[in-house]
């Protein structure tokens, strides 16, 4: 059972983590806004989940906390932000600004991020123009390769997730924030943790066989959606998130699972599109409006519990988590203690 | 067995048969130019396989053969194609070139279109923007519904396929092109014809239980890639290609299928990204060249015959097919003689 811990608090002792390693505080205060974002929206393992991890990088050397993230325009649609090696949170969101702002100018912007970092949830970078009635995309090199390409036994691709937003009208907002592979390398390890098996169908061994002992699956190929589909998606995505922004790609992703203090070079891209170049937002919203109510009402297949629409269950999580706070295991309460006592910052329960 | 056939054999036919229902001469020549790409790199579904439907569809009205294409620019890097319910092909070769202009002086450009009609392969036009050495990403509705939202049994969205092209130095680009379903309905429909089961994970029945039986096919449910994946990332794309261009989505959608006289409404859209304003382009070549040839030599899965990477068989194909001929079915051979004879043109044989 998962206890409920109120997003402030969260919000809190991620803040103050960030400023005990050496981020400024408005950049602490942006990290952690971003990380109970993602703990809102029910992004569990891009949330606080992730702060020892983000804090142990830090420490080792391994991301930068004084980052200056410099922002070039490369022409009228189109810019490269250079991270510093900074948290991808700070790195991301400046991206993602500077999408929206050349968007509003030309209709639509695309902006590569390189010497970046791990940035948690696509969903939260996708959703930033939606405030503007814009659509956005966002894609990134996962950091950590654990998927073959097709026909290979040698992880080379990582799980590359893509996000898309779109705006609707009195309907939530399309969201979608999925992995290119059968399921995340999180879901795997959350199996290992707990000691259960995996459904055949999310891993095979390097013989082709099925793998579903978890304990196993260090050793083992993550798979792609779709077969040859879901590998050549991650392939694209990677290329056009990596190797376009001179970030890394295949054999140069650092595998931030294994190590500490080397930079991972992260790269990602973000896409702002703005609606009102296409068709005038209210008629956009309204049609997407139609459009969604004929998908949710649409007959039920026998056995579904539901018609899930991306992004439909991420407002109303929002909307609960901030009223009764926010689940965390208390595996995960525990080692955040341990990290608050070794920072000498209040723990949760003190918030 | 399929007999091969000279492309300049197929190219003669369309052009003469898209001329004969009364497209201006270069519009036919164009139509046949990009259908016989499609046949030329393999996507044996959407070239000369698709013109008695095509052909059908122009006699009874649904398709206008003297549309008056109009491309409106919205802003510095967007526009709105309107293609007067034209040929698809004659719709999108515009919006791609419009695309590739449009970025070249921003960077990116993103181009609706509306008003259009099937355009055959989707990587036909991802792949344009090479030329300029830039990348090409395009998505279309389909002209059929196949697939239900996940958690439905109501088939309320298609197999929206989308491609990206990457540039590469010596390797061939990358082409990616997929459907979101995990085969082409061209492919049940095939097995259809020749009385071949279906494996189970094409399709279900409206009771959820797998439908292997193609004789069934038609009362079946497609689907999607990575399950609530590949749904969403169909519902998103369609959303982007249609709704957001004033083109038919979800219930609007016209089953070309079944009637050869209403406008479709088919909306696409298309991206050209300048490699340029992201890394020189000599450097992103070599880059591209080195991670393609690091996936192909990594270690082989026992068991698979090769690793594939996405257009390498494109190029390959698209060399062979100029020097031997497109395979064409007898089938198709009998279907296509037959509409040469009502249209009074050369048979493919006489050629």
């Amino acid at each position: 059972m998962s206890g409920r811990v109120p997003a402030a608090a969260i919000d809190g002792l991620i803040r103050d983590c960030m400023q005990a390693v050496g981020l400024p505080p408005p950049d602490a205060a942006k990290v952690a806004e971003l990380m109970v974002e993602a703990d809102l929206v029910g992004a569990d393992a891009h949330g606080v989940f992730r702060l020892p991890q983000y804090i142990r990088r830090i420490k080792a050397g391994g991301i930068n906390p004084k980052a200056q993230i410099a922002v070039e325009k490369t022409g009228p649609a189109v810019a490269m932000v250079d991270g510093d090696n900074g948290m991808g949170h700070l790195v991301m969101s400046r991206a993602a600004e500077t999408a929206a702002e050349l968007a509003k100018e030309t209709g639509v912007a695309w902006v590569g991020a390189k010497r970046s970092n791990h940035a948690g949830a696509a969903g939260v970078y996708a959703a930033m123009p939606l405030k503007h009635d814009m659509v956005g995309i966002y894609a990134v090199v996962a950091n950590a390769n654990h998927m073959p390409v097709w026909g290979s036994s040698e992880n080379l691709l990582g799980t590359n997730p893509v996000a898309f937003a779109v705006p609707a009208g009195e309907e939530p907002p399309v969201v979608l924030d999925i992995a290119t592979t059968v399921v995340s390398y999180g879901t795997v390890k959350a199996n290992k943790l707990q000691g259960k098996p995996m459904p055949e169908g999310w891993m095979i061994d390097k013989q082709g066989k099925p793998l579903t002992d978890s304990a196993k699956s260090g050793g083992g190929l993550l798979m792609p959606i779709g077969g040859h589909k879901g590998s050549g998606l991650a392939l694209v995505l990677g290329l056009l998130a990596g190797t376009l922004n001179g970030a890394a790609f295949g054999r140069d992703v650092v595998d931030f699972n294994n190590d500490d203090s080397t930079a991972c070079d992260t790269g990602h891209f973000i896409i702002a599109l703005d609606v009102n170049r296409f068709l005038p937002v209210a008629a956009f919203k309204a049609a997407i409006d139609r459009h969604l109510r004929d998908l949710k009402s649409a007959e039920k297949l026998p056995g579904a519990d539901a018609i899930r629409l991306p992004g439909e269950q991420r407002l109303r999580r929002r909307t609960e988590r901030l009223r009764d706070g926010v689940p965390v295991y208390p595996e995960v309460v525990e080692l955040l203690d341990k990290l608050a006592g070794e920072l000498k910052v209040s723990r949760l329960g003190e918030r």
